[in-house]
């Protein structure tokens, strides 16, 4: 359980909403609105999605957490005898209790380079499918899921994420990207890719809100026509569908009327940034390098628990030699203070 | 689409939350908390949810949404060749997209009488399989499922809940109550039915959030000890694990804590009581005679057209001759004002 | 359990197969074929029922029993939110388990007319869905279903299959139609559906082998582009692809090559009326009126228990006073000297 | 396609049944039977079974296929949020188009040590999840899927055996074995498990008929009592419970009467391993090395080429520097000559 009097890094959903969210739900609170999504907010949070998508041109949904958009697009998607190309350190993969399986898909799960998939590898498991003489024995590869930043925080660069659409392409593959954290991705260091580029590339993708500064919410991009046929009666039939949708739609116009989204999550890494450069400049590592609100470094159990007298942070595994991995993340609501706190303390160990 | 400058009786969820609710959601904005519901609030409001029970031998569980809890405990419940009895009335049978047959169950819809599931009909299912020479070929009836108060607003007796009760124990069946509109159903007019009855009764049943005044959200109250188990993968798997679980512990608690829940929702069936007087007064039939806050009136189309000037309210269908029904809801936030200019328009009709 | 000395009625599908099956077993028995259905039998058994059908445009599978048919090609057929449309007595919503359920979607029972489907209850189910303003809260009918005879031995005249044909054109529903017992259903007296007619209106079907003097096996004829696409990694995944597929093909092809499937089956059905005329000759009422091998006579108990002691027969469910349903099934194994017995006993009676 | 003239070696599947089979089958085609499993022979079939395991206290069902006893048994034995421990190279993981997935569960693939998932496998994947403090995060493993022999020939010892017991024992998991080859594994040359011991140490297995003599049909042993517990409502659900049942009891009772089963699966090993032995005196690479039918040689092109021109094989792979993956499969059918054709063949290369 968390502490008070702690510092917080251990995960970027531990607090409520930026203020602004709870102020615009306060100012409508009420109001009286439309049931199920088809209200006035969700309708303008569309609008403002996709002016920053420059494009009308996509559907757009809002649902309320991560693991419920994931399974309900890829039910969505394929057809039973259809399964997922991902990466084996994928979200869907590992930390969903088998929530696409139950929809009744299989995952074909592929080694990752630091956290991302790569083109290679879903080359390789859509031309075995492709090339087979006894495809009806095994599932066709249909769907591709990236996470964009990866689970390990490292995000695809705008070749990358080319290349892998260019297979998609040439197999007829949906791409989705799971933007839990898209924010923190699109304001990754060196990273090249815009909110343009993922949209282009991407066949459905979504953009986190429960990460990035709302109280929850995840608002779900579809693109390819066929994913947008019917998709309400998918949200319906998995639960996604939330009584007082308007909750939903405001939130997102409220972090995309004026730049919010993205001006919260940059400054997280910005943050992420110098809690890196302490941890570099104390020598100690960090697996892999991460650009974005999540720092996965390697201690030893003293650095750790110093450490921990102080602030919350996430043990994600053991590495040997009586080392750990941990992970601190930033988030929207991260100040400089608490960053500089931690930073004296790194370099203090 | 909702107009402003309009009084709203179109449902109970059209406008935000109480405003204690929102109250302690700023309040507690800035503090730092666990995720998926391992925290304080969703501890604390579990707490006082035992308390109304009269009883801690509960397991409680915050889901957002009345779809997602129903097909959540069913899935997690029923093997797969167990399937559901339940009124064709029902909302699981006719307004949620297939849910339960999604997960891969059987509902077997029953006639209702005003909405309600008789004993005599779930007593007929059990039966007919226990009593079956083949019973390999059809599927086991394994759960009832209520909702209280019906979807025609109707109440079950305490004498009728027992008698499915006594069922359910002769046929080991799990009863399941559906309580999306449970503050309503318990503050109805002559029910004789308490919290501690539907406790009592139930193996599981849920405590809307959502209808009642929260800003969203459904309390799971599981007794039967088999519902218990891991029930906490089950709602991670079907994407009903609020990251910020907090959010809807914090909700209960505020409801919960001094009786707010029991005082709003009384509130609103006392002001659904003088719709219905009014209607009852000018000999507009209604249909059923529901003692909760929806009231279904047939009106003419005459009067439908000058009541639809001021009000919102829903139409459920055409009545012939003419005629149609219509629900008039008052919610938690309905307020005397609202009702007082109703009940005069009703009279001038 | 079946007792020797008796004469069997009590169903279509308790002796091997016809005495030429067998031999076509036998005399390949030792050859060596290419599995999972990819054979010459398989083949030239497909290509007997194209010439039987007139048209060489159908894809033809050959799959070992009729639930797992049915539900194979539903689950093919419809995506998630997607449901079918059937009788109340169909085998489907009743025999199988749940089997369509299990798959993921809901059955829509209607109520039959002499155990048939009206296109009036298709064409109110379709017109609803397509009339609502909120279908996402509701499955959406594409798939309808038919038995060919129906569950109680009648057949759909032409003008009613059209009928039925005409609704699926107008709403694009699939029309499936279980064949389980299609020889017995095409040999129908005054029936004036033929097997073109079957292939003309539907866009999948069944032609019985179980029932109709095969060993074992239905063969499943498609239509429809759309249902024909990866139809075998269908089969595969719902374990609906026998290994030794060829089996299956042979049976098939012995039955169609010289019409021994139509003259068996046509045998049952003339034998069928003999019984039906000794029940009417005695007065003894038949319910409904079939004109197939399934004859549904109400008999009193001593009626029943005097025929019980030479002939099997199904019960199938108490009609009051002192009444019974049961069922007398000729196949294409029943012999003309069985029957005089039985009308010889029945007339006696 | 096979063509005539050739030898048969591309699998133990591609011919029909031992004559014994076929004659039972005629001897027994005019007399009645009692549908759906129910009958005399399923009984003596279930009798004789139970004998060769030394005792009473096993369910026996027939189903026709491997696939379908693989995914209705899993279906059968776990609840949604649980999942199957197995090779990767297992039948259920990699051909048979995710049917296991289809029916929602999850299946964890371990990597293979010559065919055979390990003890060491099943112990991690077990232990990961008991120490695991985000367990409902996670699917639970509950089910460890084995094949004797393995896809690639080979056979657990019994030592191996006992120890993947003892893990489930343990961590209280399933152990189910897939025997679609049982017979040739039990016959494996140096192979020190007993069918007495399989019934030891697993909960449920299948002795496959398909390939070991059979027309086709899979015996399924269940001794863990709570997988007996309705399993033919599962048959039935999943279209595995044949009308016809006697055929699949009868061939079971044929093969087992006498030890036929055991005979000719002892004598198709013994003629893979003059295969066997041919490769080796040729200098030719086998891999893995397997005591069983199936015989796996890395040939050059030219080699497969040769061999070719008489004897149909399987390509499994190809190996690089131009050489290729085939394999050789013996079954109860092998003749003698045909090897002694097929190892001066070798020879001669």
């Amino acid at each position: 359980m968390v502490q008070s009097g702690m510092i917080f890094f251990h995960n970027d959903y531990n607090k409520g909403a930026h203020p602004e969210i709870l102020r615009a739900l306060e100012n409508t609170n009420t109001e009286s609105y439309t049931g199920y999504g088809l209200d006035t907010w969700c309708r303008k949070g569309a609008q403002e999605i996709q002016k920053a998508l420059g494009s009308g041109d996509a559907a757009i949904h809002f649902l309320t957490g991560g693991t419920q958009v994931n399974y309900t697009l890829i039910a969505a998607a394929l057809r039973p005898f259809q399964s997922v190309i991902a990466a084996d350190c994928s979200h869907i993969n590992g930390h969903e209790t088998g929530a696409v399986e139950n929809t009744g898909h299989k995952i074909l799960a592929y080694g990752n380079k630091d956290g991302k998939l790569t083109a290679e590898a879903v080359e390789a498991a859509a031309a075995a499918y492709a090339g087979s003489r006894t495809q009806e024995h095994v599932t066709q590869p249909k769907l591709v899921f990236l996470s964009f930043p990866s689970e390990l925080g490292t995000v695809y660069s705008k070749s990358e994420l080319e290349a892998i659409r260019r297979v998609c392409d040439s197999y007829r593959l949906f791409l989705y990207i799971d933007g839990a954290r898209l924010g923190y991705g699109l304001a990754a260091g060196h990273g090249d890719v815009t909110l343009q580029d993922i949209f282009r590339c991407a066949d459905a993708f979504t953009i986190g809100g429960t990460k990035c500064g709302a109280l929850f919410g995840e608002a779900l991009v579809l693109k390819h026509p066929a994913l947008k046929e019917n998709f309400r009666s998918y949200m319906k039939q998995n639960g996604a569908m939330l009584a007082k949708g308007w909750l939903l739609g405001l939130q997102f116009y409220t972090l995309f009327r004026g730049g919010l989204y993205f001006s919260i999550t940059k400054n997280a890494v910005a943050q992420a940034m110098r809690i890196r450069d302490a941890f570099r400049a104390k020598g100690i590592p960090l697996q892999p390098d991460s650009p974005t609100n999540q720092q996965f470094a390697i201690l030893t159990k003293e650095q750790a628990d110093a450490l921990a007298e102080k602030y919350t942070f996430e043990y994600e595994g053991d590495m040997g030699g009586g080392r750990q991995c941990v992970r601190f993340c930033t988030s929207w609501s991260t100040t400089d203070e608490e960053v500089s706190a931690l930073v004296a303390d790194i370099a203090g160990l």
